[in-house]
């Protein structure tokens, strides 16, 4: 939380169904990637501007970049918290990072990030509006912020 | 609502996400029996058997058939209600029934059904012990049972 | 392909992966619909009307039903056969029938069918042209026609 | 293969069905990484070591690290080439480096990696067998190899 009371985060949870099990009986890797999806997208309709809303106005936020950090698997029927931040906002690209947290545990299960360029319909590089770019400026992480589950420094 | 004031089906919510949907912007169709499964999963949760407990004690419910019949689709960023009952509970299978709803509206973008055998981890058929066959018993839909969203007499 | 000997059926492979399969150490249900699509995808191109190609005179053939049972599982690693036969081709609707084989075995895993409307970009039901009704209704398959994993009488 | 002209990489295609596209036309982001999984099964299979027969043997191979690097979307009905290249194999830990390519074209759509650690069945960190180690070695891609696809240095 800072001065202004802005919460520079947004936290959503997810239940894990059979479905995103594979055979060794944790969550598949590249579910990770949809989780940070969902977290991104609760994250902007959070502050204010949701995807939808985005692409109605001809802007599409392609990913250009993935990464994800697995230090512990996820099970069936864990509740698992996505926390996502924004960590920059540039003329025309963005760059998300997330948490993955099990309910009632401090240690991520994973962290990672997300790159994302702002193109038009046409898939033209596009330099983001004005009002848009402010509003995602106010909702940029502080550096070194620190959230409810966050103990410390670390991550990625 | 019946007289025990038992609730006999499970309303589950879910916003959709872009990687639910498919290049015609609607939800994919094989994400609906992703869907049966959250509310199933939700639903056992419910009456007081959650799966995971059930595989605990060494059985399984494997899907023998499923099926689904789509009338409007889904769309990203929707809110959808996944409202399930159970309708039958044999000696050893299970009859779940589901309706797909999104927020605000009455008619159902889909319904569909799957059944369930009762299999040991052998993968021999299982008679469902007693106790577990009673609460499933009392968690079935009674019939022409209706639930909130419901108008009347419907589907399958 | 003769006249008397038109292939009425198609047959695509498919590898399983870890991500195909759930904690019960088998593919998960809802795949078999991907499959299914693949199958009916892989079909049309093979009659010479691919799904794009259609799609690109401003017809879509979305799901209305779609049903699948179950008898045996599949699992990582198994190289699937994905067989796919048009049952019915009305004026503006498309049936599909598939059987899921695993390599080397006559027996079914799964069986299942789709069945589709047409309709165009608007989502109006759509008459299907001619010449391409045509073609479809070559590619029906024969009544009790019988595919080379076939035993005899079977199914759905 | 001669000792001198190994092929140090696994070429694997795959044609892109409407269930892995999402609304905006293109193949999901998430979905490459279940592209690399299909990639190094098959690579690991091609130089005899099927990762099934692995698992047999009491080791896993779960994934630490993944990143993807997304250049040009891939649509419907693209028949896409996934070549995989092991880029090292330590004691206990496996690089592979990844090239998705659409069919008839030189620049690969995405470009990526995933670390794996060797553990046992009790998750512990297992020190990969010698005769594994050594056909992995074997297997390395060489330093600045280059595939048919390949132009030049570039990538990751």
């Amino acid at each position: 939380m800072t001065a202004g009371g802005a919460q520079r985060y947004n936290l959503t949870s997810y239940r894990v169904i059979y479905g995103d099990t594979d055979k060794m009986g944790v969550v598949y890797y590249a579910n990770y990637l949809r989780w940070f999806e969902r977290g991104r997208t609760e994250f902007l309709r959070q502050v204010g501007v949701p995807y939808g809303a985005i692409e109605a106005r001809g802007m599409h936020f392609p990913v250009v970049e993935a990464s994800c950090r697995y230090a512990k698997p996820a099970h069936y029927e864990d509740l698992i918290w996505i926390e996502t931040r924004l960590a920059s906002a540039n003329r025309a690209s963005l760059l998300f990072r997330y948490r993955i947290l099990r309910e009632g545990e401090d240690a991520p299960l994973a962290t990672g990030s997300t790159k994302h360029a702002c193109i038009d319909t046409a898939g033209k590089i596009f330099r983001i509006p004005g009002d848009l770019r402010q509003i995602l400026q106010q909702a940029l992480a502080p550096e070194n912020s620190s959230a409810p589950h966050e103990r410390s420094d670390e991550e990625t």
